[in-house]
Formats: structure tokens, sequence, C-alpha cells
């Protein structure tokens, strides 16, 4: 398998990190952005629609959606829950992070790092994806102060996924996050795993 | 069970799709903007942080957002394909979904029809929702001009996931749905499903 991974951008980031937890061996190919491996990668149509991360499978089909890529690789592993309906509210985390998550946590960080989205940057628009970004972590926060984990009881794909872009939020995004002891209670279990230690940031 | 649902939301919509084609008896509460019904909903704690649609199950516990749901109540059923690889592929086209095309087009119906949605129907807003909508749907064309259904050779949780907001796209959403052959004879192969005609619109 062939990894196609941007090591900038927190979706890659997930998929890389289930990879390091699981110990699954994956060619990695960096594509960042601007670079010329990405120029290459698109040319040669290993992306289609351009986008990054993208899994190409030993017989050539491809995976595309960080989120879709996260559960073909853990779907045999046991960051996928047994029991249905957590397996279910696992998948609602999933895709709650893709529609609300992602577009403003992810965005204000792109906004603030990537030279080529200052234009972007406006005052307002930062402003506005501080508000909302907060809420979003509340959130989690809600969950995060009475649990250990986003669902069941063991970690799943649900706090790797969210772990990508939340874990830079203070950092890159600069979310205030010592409003939230919960989610800093969870990152720091995450990276207690044993095998996150074998993850290059 | 018990589905908490939007006569009028494409995501509400998308569950009742999936109930109507595997015969699954839940109760349906209608929830429309702005009813009563809603407001009642949500002051009995039915609907965490406000959304619809929410499942609750026999014991009490909830499953939020539209595709999760689908998930959990089609995994059973040959709507979840058997293999991994397409199983996978199905769910990136519904992360797909709630990230690039719900956003989007979803987006331009509610401008366009919902009246407490009007102010914000600029006509710059909705040229722009326009040209992002068509290039998505052609994202779709170009898997269905060549394939039956969005993933392997049979109906998907993923067709049904994105039947939702595209059979509307040109009659609520204005989209030029003529450029779009194999969109329409995909519509249409839905459509005759047998249990199709169970389901109210």
């Amino acid at each position: 398998m062939r990894l196609y991974s941007m090591p900038s951008s927190g979706n890659s980031y997930k998929v890389r990190l289930l990879m390091a937890l699981t110990g699954r061996a994956v060619q990695v190919v960096d594509c960042e952005y601007g670079s010329d491996a990405l120029a290459g990668a698109k040319a040669g149509g290993a992306l289609p629609y351009g986008k990054v991360p993208v899994l190409v499978l030993d017989d050539g089909q491809m995976l595309a959606e960080s989120n879709a890529i996260l559960w073909y690789l853990g779907e045999s592993t046991g960051f996928v829950p047994a029991d249905p309906v957590t397996r279910a509210q696992m998948l609602g985390w999933m895709f709650w992070e893709q529609y609300n998550h992602e577009p403003v946590i992810a965005v204000r960080q792109a906004l603030v790092s990537y030279p080529h989205r200052a234009a972007e940057a406006t005052p307002q628009r930062l402003a506005n994806l501080l508000d909302r970004g907060h809420a979003l972590l509340q959130v989690m926060e809600d969950r995060l102060s009475g649990h250990d984990w986003l669902v069941g009881d063991a970690t799943s794909l649900a706090d790797l996924c969210l772990y990508a872009y939340t874990h830079t939020a203070g950092t890159r995004g600069g979310y205030w996050m010592d409003r939230f002891p919960g989610i800093a209670a969870w990152l720091a279990r995450i990276e207690a795993l044993p095998e996150y230690a074998g993850l290059s940031a």
C-alpha cells in the first residue's frame, strides 16, 4: 500500500497516526503544498481531484477521504468498536469532524499558518472562526469532561480522527485551550499510548 | 425506535428513504423548522445541540448525524457492501457528501426555499454556489456516466445518501441538471426500486 500524504495537513496526519498506533507498514509519499512531489502525483493520476490523502492499494484501487481511509485501515483493529451502537456513534463523531470541526478549526489553522492563505485571513474572519471553534471544542469538552474517550470506553477512530486538528488548535490555530481541561486530559491520554512515541510530527 | 425528522430536510429524508427501502418500522416524529414539535423536542432533551435527524433507540441511547444513522440502520442490510474496499469507498462518498456536496448543494436549496434564509441569498452567493455545485455534480457524473451505482455494482448507502439532496437540486436548488445525464439515469434507477413507491416525499 502507498499513502500520498501532506505533512502539514491534519487530514493526512490522522492516517499516519493510525498507522503508527497499529504498526501498519504503508509506504508514505510526502506531498507538501507547492512541492514537486504533489505536482507529480497529480500529473501521474494518483490523486483524483487533486486531494490528499489518498491510499493506493496493492492492486491499484484507490481510496480517498481521510476518514474512509481510517475506516479501511482500522476496521479489523481494536480501534473500531464491536458494539453496533458504539460503532455508529464513532462514525457520528467522524462525520461531525468533517462537517463541523474541520471547516472551522482546521481552516483557522490554515489561514494563520499557510502563506498562500494569508490574503483570506481578515480580522473579521479570524474572529468568527475563533468563536465558532470555541463552541465546537465545547461540544467535545461536554463529552470528555466525563469520559476518557469520545465513544465507549476505549480509544477508537473517533479519537484519532479528532486528535489530528485538535492537538494543534492552540499552537497553530490560536484557540484558547485552557478553557477545555477535559480535552487537555484526552490529548495527554492519546499521547501516552505506547505506540504514539513512534509517530513523526 | 423513534426518528426525529425534519420533513423539508434532505438529511432527514435520507433516513426515511432507507427505512422505506428496508421496510424498517421506526416511529417518525416530524419536526419542521419553526414548529412547536421541534421546539418541544429541543426542550425535552431529545435533540443534542438542536440538530435533526436524531434516532432514539429503544433503550434510550441516541444517534445523531444522518450518515451515522444510515450506517446503523443499514449495516446488516444489502445496502452495505460485503467487500472491505467497496465498503470503505462507500463511506468515502458519504464523507464527501457531508464535507463537499451538502454545504453547497443543500445550502443553495435552503437559501432559495426557506423564507428565514432569504436575507443570506445574495446574487453573488447564489452564483458562487451554482458554479461550485455544478463542479460537484460533475464529480458524481464522472462516476455515474460509466457505472450504475456510486460504488460496486449494487445500490449502497452512498447512493441513498447522495440521492437526498441531488434529486431536488434542479427543482429546489436551480442547478442545471440537463448537463448530467448519468445522474439523471441514476436518479431514475433509484426511483425504480420496488420499495421506493412507499416513500412519502
